[in-house]
């Protein structure tokens, strides 16, 4: 009877491989990838025994402006192309392989790092910042697809809820962190490429962070969801969405705060409520917590996309210095900016911390090495929950 | 400053294009793909002017056994590589490209079909059963995925749990459907291949079916949750995982009922529950059903990998024709098997029909064409769920 049993398994698993040839190298260790080595250096490999020229690409290659650096893998006579890196910290990362000049993904590994339509493959170093990014053995929160309605924006819209270990089970009521992500970004951003479910849930089992809940809405309005999650179907992505960074969001923000409150057991206060994002989050982030002067603690802006002077034919920017004020007579307690020393926008937050200094408005500042980045923008966010709440 | 936000949004839309001669040709009419045309057929487009040879593998083609077949593209003087399909039927579709014999994503199109460690791209052709595998303007469910304590399996595991709209809002209690995956899948398969939340969406919204929780459990007992999601990390898929099929999934299944009916608003009784699922999940829900005797009214075997002579080891098939007399005797409302006429396992499902003839037990027989699919899987599914709870 066993042998049925095997004789599915097998004929399942040859369904799973669809090349012979593939197979039969398949269990070869020179054919793992990428190989961590116990240095932290990665080999990476791949059998492309047809192809010309094949390079790699990484985040820790000096890129040329926008162009990510890549190298030129070296071909043996078996027809794997070969590459080690230098030793990498602990981090999560991503990488391409460029096979005759085209972008392939990486065959020897289903895990993705996908960008919106840009897809390479992941890998995680631990021992560091790292360890907060993998799934550990511990209490783990419950995350939600959720549907509100947004009379504001004319539509039902899908959004992402963390709830702490133990929410669904206890009467406890919980503070929340709002959580938003960049341009070309979703409701899914901060889970898929921020890594938040595992860092909240390695922060709070380590007593780090306190138990509480984290939204993640879609910041751009004019979208119902993430694409292939919206009736538009699986359009590819396009020209910018209407109302992206145009004050809509702001506006329409209350709906989701209402939401919150009405159907999760949240402490509905100004002392339990901190906002935060990255780039276009950033900017969202700075401007709901100043229109609703009195609603946010903890305001954290991740690599913020600060302009100077935002489109003024909405309302919401309209009294930019003046709510700020306000914001800053209401009172907060935390009021953290992060940014890259490389990031291009970090003109941006220069100028705005002095204009932040010359109102006397408090804040904490953190630059990092490195731009415009999620290895960045989960570092911080590693460092920011730790401080809210407390 | 409109300059300033064009400039932010050029910079970003830049990013995500890492070369620039692709770029130039992004917005290219020939370019497009997969490009469904008025007839339903595809036309399908590569850019790969460095190739010698690209192919194309769609289910739509012929396959060699367990080899999926192929064709080959052409290419053109610019370096566009073609290939137009014959007239398709509305479904889900997957392709892939072979670029000089190496699988490759499609670069244009963002949106994959992640069946394990095999990624293919894929495309909806609407007007019939696609249109259940969209996401319409209808009421939404929610879809949370959350941990429930297995001391059966000494572990904390992954657990994907719809909820219909409304659920959150209402005090109603509502029926249950446990919907199984096969094996090489997870909690996230019937999500991401089967398509099971438009599914009951769309037929929920139609009134075709009864409002109901679906619950999706990993039936890899010996793991928390699927690959990438657990403490074993980013490990890619090798041997298949202990306990499978061994009894273990089928004895554990009751802390699953129990966590459903203790922690959501269910109809905890027989003609409130029903359990369904594919290949391995549909030989879990032939024994789950009948090893508890009097607890599903309806049940769905969609292409069932039936064993003559499971592992007689276990104590759950000791008494496999005893208990199957007693679910007879005790009764239940609907017993559903689903198979393709060119199906691997065609023969245990008629051997398996002639079993149940023989004892009078009533099912309803649904063979339609093709194989071992999620194509007829979804199929399955959407004329399951409009018959139970009825």
């Amino acid at each position: 009877m066993k042998n049925t049993l095997l004789t599915i398994l097998a004929i399942f698993t040859l369904a799973v491989s669809t090349n012979k040839a593939q197979e039969a190298i398949w269990n070869n260790k020179e054919n793992s990838t990428p190989e961590i080595n116990p240095d932290n250096s990665v080999t990476f490999r791949l059998f492309a025994p047809n192809a010309k020229e094949v390079k790699l690409s990484g985040p820790w290659m000096p890129s040329v402006g926008w162009t990510p650096g890549t190298v030129n893998m070296i071909k043996d006579e078996k027809g794997f192309w070969t590459y080690k890196s230098p030793a990498l910290n602990s981090d999560l990362y991503y990488y391409s392989f460029y096979v005759d000049g085209m972008k392939c993904a990486d065959p020897k590994n289903m895990y993705q790092y996908k960008d919106g339509d840009n897809i390479s493959n992941m890998f995680i170093i631990g021992g560091g910042n790292g360890d907060f990014y993998k799934v550990n053995q511990v209490p783990h929160g419950s995350v939600t697809r959720r549907w509100y309605d947004s009379p504001g924006n004319g539509m039902s819209r899908r959004i992402s809820i963390y709830t702490p270990a133990g929410y669904e089970t206890s009467v406890e009521k919980y503070p929340v962190l709002y959580l938003l992500h960049g341009m070309g970004g979703d409701e899914e951003a901060w889970i898929s490429l921020g890594n938040a479910i595992q860092i909240l849930d390695n922060l709070i089992a380590q007593g780090k962070a306190k138990p509480m809940i984290v939204v993640m809405p879609n910041g751009n309005v004019s979208q119902e969801a993430a694409l292939g999650q919206s009736s538009i179907g699986l359009m590819q992505p396009g020209p910018r969405f209407p109302h992206t960074m145009d004050g809509k969001m702001e506006e329409t923000f209350t709906e989701i705060v209402h939401f919150m409150d009405a159907n999760y057991r949240t402490i509905p206060k100004k002392s339990s409520r901190a906002i935060a994002g990255l780039s276009m989050g950033g900017f969202h982030s700075l401007h709901i917590s100043r229109y609703y002067p009195n609603t946010f603690d903890y305001i954290g802006l991740f690599s913020p996309a600060i302009m100077p002077d935002p489109r003024m034919d909405s309302k919401v920017y309209a009294n930019f210095d003046g709510s700020l004020k306000q914001q800053l007579e209401n009172g907060y307690k935390l009021y953290w900016i992060g940014i890259g020393n490389t990031d291009f926008l970090y003109k941006g937050v220069k100028d705005y911390r002095s204009k932040l200094d010359s109102i006397k408005m408090p804040y904490i500042y953190r630059e990092t090495d490195g731009g415009h980045t999620w290895s960045n923008w989960r570092a911080y966010l590693s460092e920011f929950v730790p401080l809210i709440f407390k």
